[in-house]
């Protein structure tokens, strides 16, 4: 223990009697009947601490100079409280120490926020006193649990032969993926290292060279634009092995959420996870990470109303497009006109140029499209959606994409706002036969939707030129609670597919041999197939926590804008480090 | 085992007559009266596999096509071998597998070096090849044994209630310590994070947040030219605690140390760990990281010698210089005096200007020096060194530190030379009482011996303006086999004894706030004593492995110009890549 017989949150009834020392933070300090009461933290909990004159008088008189949050170590002896000051709530409420002793280690300022669970101050003033916002207990638990699943993931991975091994973060830029961060070489002039968006490549040269199974937590970087839920560095649970399948690889994933969720949360999931195709995800859920924790799902009605008098219906059909709805079960009088006109609003975001509804009433389907369907049409309607009195019916009419995009969308909006998702479950859940390609119109070129690693499907081999958009990949997503926790494919491992995928991507012979000559070569030598997944770990840890912000699972994360806003970085450098590097700032006047 | 019955190195005799499905690469093909036998080798090793026609014919004509580092799988039947062919130095060498089914998954061109523990290839081959040469077992058993020792430190850090926690890679340039490496932000024009040298202030801020026990294996970063033993990027076992005393620290450390120890290498190691001060160490081995394997200490002969009639003996100690020696023992006759002059040559290095030397005959000291001694000095010259008949005197008269810096090398060289050392000893120590600061001549300036956050000693803490030099600090580093493990110390807590440490450095005020305000105003809200300690992994496990190259336990390690011989970073980049980040190259025409 270390200089102190407890932890403040961990001195219970067994104690009594004991002579202890204690160390801690002032939590609170209250003055009542000539004692001083003082609750003591350190981050297993408070303690209370009894300054009483018939004990000290001169550490009394030394605790009248305590305030919040000064440190302090206590002796004393531990007492049982009477019957009418036991406190229930607190752990170690049905004790109290009566104080010998004093010492005041540090003093402090008053802190600009309460040290408590609940604070309404400001994100940024959290940021910038992060040492202050760490002592919040609900900071300290949510650390201790990442602590706590990656262990649970090294004892698993360590128990199934995966090495730990380090890949670098002085790596080379390539002009596939994100945008990089650079770093200036000194010794190299006008050249740079690059920090690495993953160890993707590294991870497949180690099983070229024969390690089999390697597992990393690797920080990667992204300089991109930020988003609520993206920091510029982040942490990823990064897993490769030799020689497995595409099968095998998932289930020694679900494994290890297994384990992660049994040490971490104490709950038993069952394996294997469902899967679904990414069709099916899109089809049903209008999501490619469907939340599986409650319904709704879409239904595709463009069969039952192509032929309807309702033109926005039978033209999207005609035109190729959807007609899908979904049944928001009983919320028919939830939602007036106006709330309605709010979701279409809200859809539009998506694309979709309206919003078609119908209510469901004992006696049939009402609202203002409702005349456009005939008594088979609006039978047809009730039976695909299963439709009770009481149902509300949203439609959106549009190309496929729009329909997905927005009726997934609203039917997540819905979800949380009629309180149809059970907070306390986790449904995880594969997407697989993901397309390997994507077409972008604006650059005019494919792009890869994995990465440029990802092995095709072996039936799809002869189409990867002739009609790379059909090509289906060998990758899977893992998907908790509609979010992707990660991905991960079989790699390519033989040069001439690994060349055609190059030329498909657009690069000529010289650029796939400049950038990525290595890992051609590398091929060449007796390469093993291989495949892994890599798992956002900080996304992980605010899912298991319960944790909305992901800023809130990072020890010191950066704002938007990319910023440290307790130690000011990033910040000016000296002309002589500039020089040093072979640079100098160009700065265009407009920003 | 995912798709095969069992790695090729663990098929023993009790698989006997089982039928198995094998993987792994081609070591060597033999072809023998018609059979073919192929050793096929994964990580765990090799076993033999026999191709007969009498099994398979289809088999052995596909086997005829495999060379050296093909990936197969081979399905077949485990049988013994018979007596004659059992293979006593291979695990699996009283089995073989007779073949039924041969799968070619990929095929290897003919590799540029053998992929063999003992190899003569340069290592720019090697580390352009790295993913063959990872192959090669030696390698392969060191990064296991990497695993092997992180995961006994997480599990052993773990059980004392140790948290992992991430500190950032992207942070803020100070100008303390050595050069950082430097990333350009894109938002913010002009502006630049560093990558960390360590998480030290973020270490010490989650104490000030309430952590207590907080643990990383951190990368960090130091761009300086290379020697041998550094890395651009390299790695520390990073440590910090609230509450505990510098003993309490160490004592946790031998504690780890001694779990790993038993862990990796099966070994006890006793503690409490020797101490020693370093005023000690540099007295009696002229080293703040002595090897303790071997004695040889440095004996100093000053008080014998002062009045001697040696001129250089007795004007080194008049001008306040030292006298030392060390007893060779029975080397007399193995030095000529041609070889004495080799090793002067070697001291001279070390800015000795010569080196003096008597050798222990049966009727006394010989040599060119002895006249100079009379019979009373000749006794005190043998009493204090030990000296028997056979043995080489070696003396060095210098001012204290030349004398320390020259014989501690001359004896760690001639230590090594004459096989004084136990190769399998593994002998730790603490060297503490270091001194707070480095006085620079040529800055003109104190320099933190350790970093400017080390504690100074109590005691001394009125002298730390008066007296810099003569101040200590509460650190302590861990030496093992003469190397630096690493070091710690117990930090500054308090504002104004961090401000004074900072002008004693040469900051002025807002200097001392503008780099380091964040922290200073940190300390002003309820710090707790706290202090840690970094070990480099990258050197524990060179020591560990019985390696001599760092570059040998680092998967994809940088040469001395800090390239990456691999994947060739770092590299050129694009002018639009260097806008969106306000730069523009300065490249001096003579570079």
């Amino acid at each position: 223990m270390f200089g102190r017989s407890y932890f403040c949150g961990e001195v219970t009834e067994e104690a009594i009697g004991e002579k202890v020392t204690l160390k801690g933070w002032v939590q609170k300090r209250r003055d009542l009947g000539g004692l001083i009461f003082i609750d003591l933290r350190d981050r297993t909990g408070l303690v209370q601490i009894v300054f009483n004159p018939d004990v000290s008088t001169e550490a009394l008189s030394l605790a009248e100079k305590v305030r919040t949050e000064y440190v302090l170590d206590v002796k004393g002896t531990v007492i049982g409280r009477s019957e009418g000051s036991i406190n229930e709530n607190l752990k170690t409420g049905r004790i109290e120490v009566q104080a010998e002793e004093l010492t005041i280690i540090n003093e402090a300022k008053t802190t600009p926020f309460v040290i408590a669970d609940k604070t309404d101050v400001s994100e940024d003033v959290r940021l910038k006193y992060r040492y202050l916002d760490l002592r919040r207990p609900v900071m300290f638990e949510t650390f201790k649990m990442r602590h706590q699943v990656t262990k649970a993931i090294r004892d698993f991975l360590d128990g199934e032969g995966f090495l730990d091994v380090e890949t670098p973060i002085l790596t080379k830029s390539t002009p596939e993926g994100a945008r990089d961060y650079l770093v200036p070489s000194r010794v190299h002039p006008g050249e740079f290292y690059a920090l690495p968006q993953s160890p993707q490549i590294f991870k497949q040269l180690m099983m070229v060279g024969g390690f089999e199974r390697y597992y990393q937590i690797a920080r990667c970087f992204r300089d991109e634009d930020l988003r609520a839920d993206r920091q510029p560095e982040f942490t990823q649970i990064d897993i490769e092995t030799s020689f497995m399948s595409q099968e095998e690889i998932m289930g020694l994933i679900e494994k290890m959420m297994q384990k992660v969720m049994k040490d971490v949360k104490g709950m038993d999931v069952s394996e294997p996870f469902p899967r679904m195709s990414y069709e099916e995800a899109m089809s049903r859920f209008g999501s490619d990470k469907p939340d599986t924790r409650f319904g709704m799902e879409l239904v595709d009605l463009s069969e039952t109303v192509k032929d309807s008098g309702f033109k926005v219906f039978a033209s999207a059909v005609a035109n190729g497009g959807q007609v899908k709805a979904i049944n928001v079960k009983g919320a028919a009088t939830n939602y007036s006109r106006k709330d309605i006109d709010g979701l279409t609003e809200f859809v539009s975001v998506y694309g979709a140029k309206g919003l078609a509804w119908l209510k469901s009433e004992e006696d049939g389907l009402k609202g203002p499209i409702s005349k456009f369907f005939g008594e088979e049409e609006q039978a047809a309607i009730q039976a695909k959606l299963e439709v009770s009195a009481g149902d509300l019916i949203l439609f959106v009419a549009d190309k496929k994409s729009v329909v997905a995009n927005a009726l997934g969308a609203l039917r997540l909006k819905l979800g949380k706002e009629l309180g149809l998702i059970d907070q306390s479950k986790f449904s995880f859940l594969w997407i697989t036969d993901w397309p390997l390609l994507e077409f972008d119109e604006e650059a005019d070129r494919y792009f890869a939707a994995h990465h440029p690693f990802t092995m095709p499907a072996r039936e799809d081999l002869a189409k990867l030129e002739s009609n790379p958009t059909s090509v289906k990949a060998q990758a899977y997503d893992l998907v908790l609670n509609g979010y992707e926790l990660g991905g991960g494919s079989l790699r390519i491992f033989e040069r001439d597919v690994q060349e055609k995928m190059f030329s498909v991507l657009g690069f000529t012979k010289e650029q796939a041999v400049e950038q990525f000559g290595f890992l051609l070569e590398a091929f060449e030598y007796g390469t093993p197939p291989h495949g892994g997944i890599a798992l956002g770990l900080d996304r992980m840890v605010m899912l298991l926590a319960g944790r909305t912000n992901l800023r809130d699972t990072i020890a010191f994360p950066k704002t938007a804008s990319a910023s440290d806003l307790l130690t000011d970085a990033p910040g000016k450098v000296s002309g002589a480090q500039l020089d040093e590097l072979h640079l100098s700032l160009n700065i265009k006047k407009d920003q």
